[in-house]
């Protein structure tokens, strides 16, 4: 299970990796490990080598055991010496996470024996493969141990040093300091001093070894003798006093950043009434889907062999951004490539290959035959803005609505959308939404449409229901039980159904009311298709949005006929353009790429961000049809669409985004395991019937749905809700979760916890695209105890 | 002057980088081009190898020479076997910029000759010290020449191979192929062969070279035949013609940019009326100030050897993001730490160390004790309206307006502002602006608010100005003119004058009358300090900025007085919120952290973004003072500031801000000969008067505002705008500009041109803080041509 960062305030723990193979990693660690006895007598001074290529009597923790007086252990020893990738292929070894949790294990089992120092050993150069082929660099990065980095002394070391410094720097490594052997010839530690200076590292260059010797006796006799010289220079006791003062700072800032961040930082979505620094999560890394959390410690002293870092799910999936996992080096690169190659370029009339290669990806990726046109922005929000102006202009022009927003000479127009729709934190973006608590005391809010009511989906007791909303029974249809979540989604059989006469019927005569009694404008239908996400994670019968987009569509007398009586060429919106906010459900949330796919509908516009860029950077994508496109088509300035944020299509986020897509439309073979456990052995009600599936095994949501707490429960995709019982009807201010979402917090089975947001009484939980079968059924594990 | 991007139709242009010295760059280089001979008879092979260390009859080129037929050039020799940074010493040098210009120009020369093949080859690993101590990967940067990668097939080679290709990749090279020496102890081949497909590029491995012997005749015949033999081989041929459709492909891709993007990207602030590929600027990369630019080739096969790309200056610093010039490899490098270290982790109630060491970096940096706390955004727009939603809700809570927004209870609260500002596109800070051009057909807007008229500063024909706007002359006092720029500035000497007064009087008439007469409400003063710049780059008299603020702060019968009785507690807001907008002029594009600072005012709230991250990727910091935080306390959620966006707070963006702001404010040195043109020799009317210049010459902007077309100029910091007459009055929608806009992109003087925007009639320039004089004079020298 999840590795934690090591980090202890008694143990010292570094990790020695070199520029190259034989840059003289094990005679500088054999020299800290002198220097750290000579220095602190009553101290234990560890060496650990993982893994060990080439005969065991020439092994490095051999060579340190010999001239230190350290103990010094290696877990893996082959006895030939090339890459331990080859070296290991006769052998079955266990997985790099065993491995990995083997080397935290023995960590922690050193820091529980007396304060002191540990030096793990890499071998070979930082990118040298490990016994299963992974690069090292990648291998330890969960312990994101500080790094005693030792460089290229030889001919062309200055450009492995630097070369191997970045490839652990662009992993979040934290160098600690440099050392490398003086060279009269070459002078590295020259040029690499004033390099590493300017990144705040201090590098230390050491006497060259003596000459190796044929003669053993001799050979040993002369390392003896430059041990003894060189353990005393003041260069390497000054080394030693700088990591002991690093080590100190980096556990005090650890400590003190929640202290320091209740000073000076405004929280999103944050109640300050209720915040202290002990309320807020000191995160000192992240990887894959678990935070590095700083792990609180009252007690002090007593706890000091404990880890100050525990893993922490993420169980928001970083406020549902995280697609790829946390510190994945693939985006890394492809963000450090785009910064590379043009940092930001403007967009407004320019073209860079990442902005144009996204787009065509996305389109093709959501296979949305009227979508032609993407237009990008930084976030969700400003992305709902665009799509609305695009929608409400395209109606305006077409109907003839077009007033002066200036003279406020326009009648206005509204959107039509879901009750508990959010869109966005931006005013136009909250304007879609109908008055609730996340809005009623913002000064310049005003819902501009009208929010239908619709039946929800849920599971209660392990029965999979559509649900109508109180009051609307009469007109929807009384609550119904489906045999599995697949057959709620078949939209195509369930099109034939009563059901969804009664859906057109209601809104049909809704929407008469509104636009002929109540004389409203509607520019847009504005949607989250499936699930709402802000709102409450709650999960719409697909049938009632399939049934609203077709009625407007298809409803010519709702919408009176075009100016113009030429007939609409393909793919042209009808009714009124249709709005899907994919930035939750889109981009494979749901396992697939486009979300409104579930509801049978091409929308006019769409609009993506979140998962985008996999999750590490801010962009947002809206696509949109030719036919909304041509609204703004005209002479002058005025009628273009007037929009654009600096850093639109920014390169970084373009690139990201391209790679991310490329890796999140791959993930078939890795979701094999939890499609199968939905789908299989499951006999499919029609022909029409589409797999639907989660992440969240089916039987431990069906538990769910039997606890006493919980109300129902909604899994699909990744995405998993629990709605509890709440009997104060308090919506989203209500407090009914946070036990829940405590308990998960400071759970302490196996040493890590669980970070889970809740919205109002619905706690959910989401993982990434990437999360493995082994974290998932481990953090059920740990629901289970809290809720079964 | 600027280096172009070598790319040429008829040459293939390649880059060898080596994993590290000794892998075999030069016997690759001799095989390729002898395949190259031997497949291509009829066109020239070159080999250029800039920079050379060793004795001179060892020397790369000169091996070249004998084993094939190719021409071969060296452009610097030096006997001294060591790193050319250290053999160079002894030397005079011409700068790197003249010695790229150098191999620019050879290479040029290359494809004037005929059509063919040169392979530039470096000297040691990637990041290899060239004479100046630059590293060879920064200091070919500019070229982006595609690279033949030269791996390292001995032990450890996986490791410097993967890091040097790391190196290469993150300074946006792109790597067409890799070459190495099979070695069938270590297998490098086939480790890297798999790891650089998953890259996209293709590995060749080929026979080790003969060892070397001690006798140079028979050393030279093993590698004859080795030469014969192994050119023959397929995968040479194979790697050949990959290399040739590899080309073809760049040269297409780059061709067919504008086409492609004209059929898929909505363009932001763009008529796609107007629009056609040939008016879409195709962007290959970018460095610096320059952006690198597909030069169109209409008359196709007579310009064969002249380069696709040319430097096109990025005139509106890439609208107004760039700080510190495209593709900045620290900037690269600290994206890829934070996201190597973090990716991107949730924000609400975490903390993580980029966040918090942003945020108490920037308050220290602003230097404004009222300023405590940072709320973070995605961009400027968004922050604005944090911004707006924190003082409205500070001057509601204040003085009891605090309606709910649900139910319509709450009176309309307005802003005041100054007309022609510009805030954003998204809705709320879109409605802090007056009605024009940019909201009249937004279905949405509303401007809520009221917008001042106010004095301009300008330089007219050689002499600074400040103009009452038209039909003020009476309230405000005539135009004045003043001895230079800084004694408009000196606020705290013109606060004497009568001047002062009569803003004061008119400020304060006009607010009686909104506000005692017409009941208007009135949350928030917004404001872009000193210059306003969507809304015509116009130089606003910061006496009159000034004196708004003071007077709103200082004159309580205009508020009511708040309901609690007790004293204020110091930096407590009075009157309404300060609100400065410092998205456009902030961080140092003016020369200082705060451009509030020139109007000697503290504001309340305060709004960063573009320069924030030194251009590279968004995040916008809205900093507010305590007092105005208070008003968000409480005990529920309701009235906490609801808003947050998924990102923010990103890692990337706030390592990356970090990074910038500290290296903009180390930035002074460089600045020095700037400054010095405008304030040496200049005597100061008052001990008050404060420094202002500009990256733009003194005599520069004074002889503009002599020429024929010229109305005005202004010139600060890094803005330079030059108002032309506009006889149509059209405002934004003037195109009085646009045809020096077309005359400084079609300038062909020295192979560069200018990338210039235009808002109506005026037409500005922008540089990035770290633009050179000689660049800056440079464009100056073609502003010359085409306008005077």
């Amino acid at each position: 299970m999840p590795i934690g960062s090591a980090l202890w305030r008694s143990l010292r723990a570094y990790q020695v990796y070199g520029a190259n193979t034989d840059v003289g990693k094990t005679i500088m660690a054999t020299l800290l490990c002198r220097a750290l006895e000579r220095r602190f007598p009553g101290e234990g001074v560890w060496y650990l080598k993982p893994v060990s290529t080439g005969l065991r009597e020439e092994a490095d923790d051999r060579h340190v055991a010999r001239f230190s007086g350290s103990s010094t252990h290696c877990l893996f020893q082959f006895d030939e010496p090339v890459s331990p990738h080859i070296a290991a292929r006769p052998f079955r070894l266990p997985p790099d996470s065993s491995i990995l949790q083997k080397i935290f294990t023995q960590l922690s089992d050193y820091a529980s024996i007396s304060p002191g120092t540990v030096l793990l050993e890499t071998a070979g150069g930082v990118h040298s493969p490990t016994p299963s082929g992974t690069s090292q660099a990648d291998f330890y990065r969960p312990l994101r141990l500080p790094v005693v980095f030792v460089a290229d002394h030889r001919l062309g070391g200055v450009s492995t040093s630097v070369s191997a410094f970045e490839s652990l720097h662009m992993r979040g490594y934290d160098v600690d300091s440099v050392m490398l052997f003086r060279d009269t010839r070459y002078q590295n530690d020259e040029y690499l001093s004033e390099f590493f200076k300017n990144h705040g590292i201090s590098t230390f260059s050491l006497p060259s070894p003596p000459v190796r010797r044929d003669c053993a006796r001799e050979d040993g006799e002369a390392m003896a003798e430059y041990y003894e010289r060189v353990t005393k220079l003041d260069e390497v006791d000054e080394m030693i006093s700088l990591s002991v003062t690093r080590h100190k700072a980096r556990v005090e800032s650890l400590e003190t950043l929640a202290n320091r961040a209740n000073k000076h930082i405004w929280y999103p979505f944050t109640q300050h009434g209720d915040m202290s620094p002990s309320s807020i999560m000191a995160i000192d890394s992240a990887h894959g889907d678990f935070f590095q959390t700083c792990k609180p410690n009252p007690s002090g002293r007593t706890l000091e062999a404990s880890t100050l870092i525990q893993p922490t799910f993420d169980g928001s999936a970083s406020w549902w951004t995280q697609g790829l996992g946390h510190a994945n080096p693939t985006l890394s690169l492809a963000a450090s490539y785009a910064a590379g190659r043009y940092g930001h370029v403007m967009f407004a009339g320019g073209i860079h290959e990442p902005a144009l290669s996204l787009a065509e990806l996305l389109l093709k990726a959501i296979n949305n035959p009227r979508l032609q046109r993407v237009f990008y922005s930084d976030n969700g929000s400003s992305g709902m803005e665009i799509a609305i102006k695009m929608g409400l202009r395209a109606a305006s022009v077409r109907y003839g609505w077009g007033g002066d927003s200036c003279s406020g000479s326009g009648e206005e127009v509204g959107i039509l959308g879901l009750k508990g729709s959010y869109h966005g934190d931006t005013l136009g973006a909250m304007d879609c939404s109908e008055p609730s608590a996340f809005n009623r005391k913002v000064e310049w809010y005003r819902g501009r449409g009208f929010w239908f009511d619709y039946p929800r989906v849920k599971m209660i007791k392990g029965t999979w229901v559509v649900e109508p909303p109180e009051g609307l029974e009469d007109e929807l249809g009384p609550g119904a039980s489906f045999a599995s979540l697949g057959a709620v989604f078949d939209v195509e059989a369930r099109k034939r159904s009563c059901r969804d006469r009664s859906y057109k019927k209601y809104i049909l005569s809704t929407l008469e009311r509104l636009i002929k009694e109540e004389r409203k404008r509607f520019g847009a239908l504005v949607m989250e298709p499936v699930v709402l996400g802000a709102g409450g994670m709650v999960l719409v019968d697909p049938l009632f949005q399939h049934t609203l987009a077709t009625v407007i569509r298809s409803t010519p007398r709702l919408f009176p006929p075009s100016s113009s009586p030429s007939p609409l060429p393909l793919n042209t919106w009808t009714g009124i353009p249709i709005i899907t906010d994919e930035v939750f459900t889109g981009l494979y949330r749901l396992g697939r790429p486009a979300s409104s796919s579930f509801l049978h509908i091409h929308p006019d516009i769409s609009v993506y961000a979140k998962l985008l860029t996999g999750g590490l950077v801010p962009l947002c994508a809206t696509a949109a049809s030719e036919s909304v496109f041509e609204a703004f088509l005209g002479e002058g300035k005025e009628s273009a669409l007037l929009h654009g944020h600096s850093y639109t299509a920014h390169a970084v986020g373009c690139k990201v985004a391209e790679v991310a897509v490329r890796e999140l439309a791959g993930m078939e073979e890795a979701w094999k395991g939890f499609r199968k456990d939905w789908l299989e052995g499951t006999s499919r009600a029609s022909s029409t019937e589409p797999e639907v599936w989660s992440h969240w095994s089916k039987n431990f949501v069906g538990e769910l749905s039997h606890a006493k707490d919980v109300e129902s429960v909604i899994a699909i995709g990744s995405i998993l809700a629990i709605s509890l019982h709440d009997h104060t009807g308090a919506g989203y201010t209500s407090t009914a979760a946070n036990a829940v979402q405590k308990k998960l917090f400071s759970s302490t089975r196996a040493n890590w916890n669980i970070h889970a947001r809740v919205l109002g009484n619905v706690l959910y939980l989401m993982a990434s695209q990437t999360a493995s079968e082994e974290t998932i059924r481990a953090v059920e594990g740990v629901m289970r105890d809290v809720l079964l």
